[in-house]
């Protein structure tokens, strides 16, 4: 892997999200990135992350070799990079919309009726 | 929708891990939340937001009614929720690991070569 | 639900095909239903379907309940309609194309080489 | 490519359904052939799919080059394959399931209030 300090260390999603404003501006890309693009690409990044681990046991998931870690790094990234494109073509800030989101959620599963069971996770 | 300050407002990616952190360990979620089943379930969201613009033309995708655009927006959260616990139970640094992939894509798609194409953007 | 005689009773893929492109003839969907729109909506369908164990145990999910194995049967039914509109439009035999996957696969994964390791498996 | 009759021809579902069993069988499979973990494997092969088309324009889809239709060829036989395994493992008749599935598509999208539209497809 490269050493931290041959690539460009973004403090924010702001930052991040401008970089790649101008990556797709230089390259004509605006067109290609079209949201239902962005969207489609958005969703083959996440399967090729899940792919990774897909024949894993569950408890073997939290526990990857420095190999397979990296590689899984990666694909987070792209996530995270195609994620970040997206929500730039639709306007979308990305905190305050997980902010809210994750409102919604601790309001939705309450502490004392949401506790381990995946039943009630999911059908509370 | 509700009014921006009756939520959290999250400054920074690590608020966001830090109160997502929280709301999993306090409804016993860290078993559930192997990587295996993060990945998935990001994979599941990814799919969910995707379902949005599956019949829609290409360029009717950028323009999208308010009503849609509430539901994109949520959707887009939570990718970004999973994403963010996955990356916190793997050990990922979500800004430097876009870093490096940014970098990398720029580099593998040099702006004289890469204008506009669609079959340079993937075959490069 | 309802009874089996209510419904057409395929007899193979064949009839299958026949059916559903006289669906989309009478209702004008060909333009919507191009392969990219397809490939969009089996994707879609494929992760609905995953949805119904992204919280469950491995062991679990060949033990499901009757409602849930209702449904989680009328997602693998979308799967396969997407699947053979798919390889309808791009003229792809299904069964012919599946028996030479099948026959590289076996060739691909030894028996004696291939026994239970999922590590194996997808790394032979 | 190789010619036809160096492959088996498979002439059913029951067919490739009963060489899919076999071939697992044989390779101690059955556990890893778990429904949650089949039912990842599509999802990852049906986004594996989609990826063939994800810069692509709609139209250009329909028109595939030998090389990529050969590519997208082999895709879909591997979304079939984990298709068969899944229903297989779940005892789902997938022409049945996909009888009555398509009988109740022909029913919620009746001809003359679904033409062309994919407003009126997807929320008729």
């Amino acid at each position: 892997m490269s050493t931290s300090n041959s690539h460009p260390r973004f403090n924010s999603l702001e930052e991040l999200r401008g970089a790649l404003r101008r990556l797709a501006a230089e390259r004509d890309w605006d067109q290609l990135h079209c949201p239902k693009n962005l969207a489609i690409a958005l969703s083959v990044e996440a399967a090729a992350l899940l792919e990774h681990f897909q024949w894993m046991a569950e408890d073997d998931s939290a526990r990857l070799s420095p190999e397979l870690h990296a590689k899984v790094r990666e694909e987070i990234a792209d996530v995270l990079l195609y994620l970040v494109r997206l929500a730039d073509r639709l306007d979308v800030d990305l905190l305050a919309a997980a902010g809210e989101k994750s409102d919604l959620n601790a309001r939705k599963y309450p502490v004392d009726k949401a506790r381990g069971s995946s039943r009630k996770y999911t059908e509370l």
